[in-house]
């Protein structure tokens, strides 16, 4: 039985070994949601990029640009870092650069280690990525991006709302694992949605106007295709 | 209304600021639990040490030394970390030396910040700390030892307990306390060491035939005092 671990901050990254595994990087509001949501509207590809300075210069080689910093739009850039303002028109058969406060780089740490077997997890596609982590039958190690390397709330859900489909096909030796797993058994008591108003970045977010772009990543299998990393760049598969 | 933080192990410690907080060192399988217990039944004072050489330079000036590694006993060592055979009378009015895998480290971590408000936390002792936490009306910065760094399951769960004793007397803006809070209401559904059953570390000690230190490391209030130290040595308060 293939093993399942899970990293609930990039300062634990290091502990764990993902060398060729499928390793899934998680950054619910709203890193990996928007990637997701920008390759199911029609954009060819999506490349991560480490900060502002190197988006811009992709622009320069016929990217759209997208991103944040600690929440916020960048001055120049196309896009910010809404999955619902991203669907947009000129976005279908474009390329697109993003850079965002945590998520971009658990992308940078993790191609190092799996750069075949990479993929952006995001509850609008949970079931087609369970089932392509499940037909795989691979280790897996999912990467929470959390804030600013502190654990969040909204990762650790996915990630054990992503271990409650794989828990009957994966074993595990990590109480990572089984925290991750009863976060999701608490949540779904409540409700997600009421569960997570009470966690830091939703209420970091909803003081920007960002409520639309949370509920919208919450919403789940709004897409049937997997995302993955093919020569640097997330495409759908 | 003073703040509470949790870290959940010592790679996430250099993001919290626990200058002159309140820390309590949280190790409870088994170092902390151990140095309670050892200074309840009348050891003077405990020295955490970060390593057996460090231990023994400390036995040839009359300490008793006690320590494991990878929950293993040392050889040479008058004590392992078992916080029953501990309770033995040659420790009365002694000092004690102890060095272990995960615990000793984190008070050192914790010294630097806070070398005046540096707590060890216990079950056995989980009434009189909160008391005095709440009584001192400082922030507090709980740390998890875990093991080798990783997150586990019987620190987290004894730092949701702490913080449900504190959460009407506290604020906080980390979703790790959410979290930690979350398994503790999880835990006390199933019963604390039914629950714990399936953590890594008590299926390693399990394996070393510690189920009676772990059985005597979940019960509560076997103390009336907390456990501080005071020029660099773990003491009763």
């Amino acid at each position: 039985m293939p093993s399942i671990d899970v990293v609930l901050s990039p300062s634990l990254w290091e502990l764990v070994d993902a060398k060729d595994k499928n390793v899934v990087v998680i950054d619910i509001f709203r890193a990996t949601t928007t990637i997701c949501a920008a390759l199911n509207y029609g954009a060819e590809k999506v490349l991560p990029v480490l900060n502002a300075e190197e988006a811009l210069t992709y622009k320069q080689k016929g990217y759209l640009t997208a991103g944040e910093r600690n929440g916020q739009a960048i001055p120049g850039f196309d896009f910010g870092n809404s999955p619902l303002l991203i669907q947009d028109k000129k976005l279908i058969n474009n390329s697109l650069a993003l850079t965002t406060t945590n998520g971009t780089k658990c992308f940078e740490m993790a191609k190092a280690c799996s750069p075949h077997n990479l993929f952006a997890g995001a509850f609008i596609n949970i079931s087609a990525l369970a089932n392509k982590l499940i037909k795989d039958q691979k280790d897996v190690v999912l990467f929470c991006a959390g804030w600013k390397n502190q654990i969040n709330l909204e990762d650790t859900l996915f990630a054990g709302t992503l271990i409650n489909y794989l828990k009957n096909y994966f074993s595990w030796d990590q109480d990572s694992v089984i925290i991750a797993l009863d976060l999701y058994k608490n949540a779904i008591k409540t409700g997600m949605t009421q569960y997570l108003q009470n966690s830091s970045h939703y209420k970091r977010l909803s003081g920007f106007g960002a409520n639309d772009d949370m509920a919208f990543a919450l919403q789940m299998d709004q897409m049937k295709k997997v995302v993955v990393m093919k020569q640097e760049h997330l495409v759908l598969e």
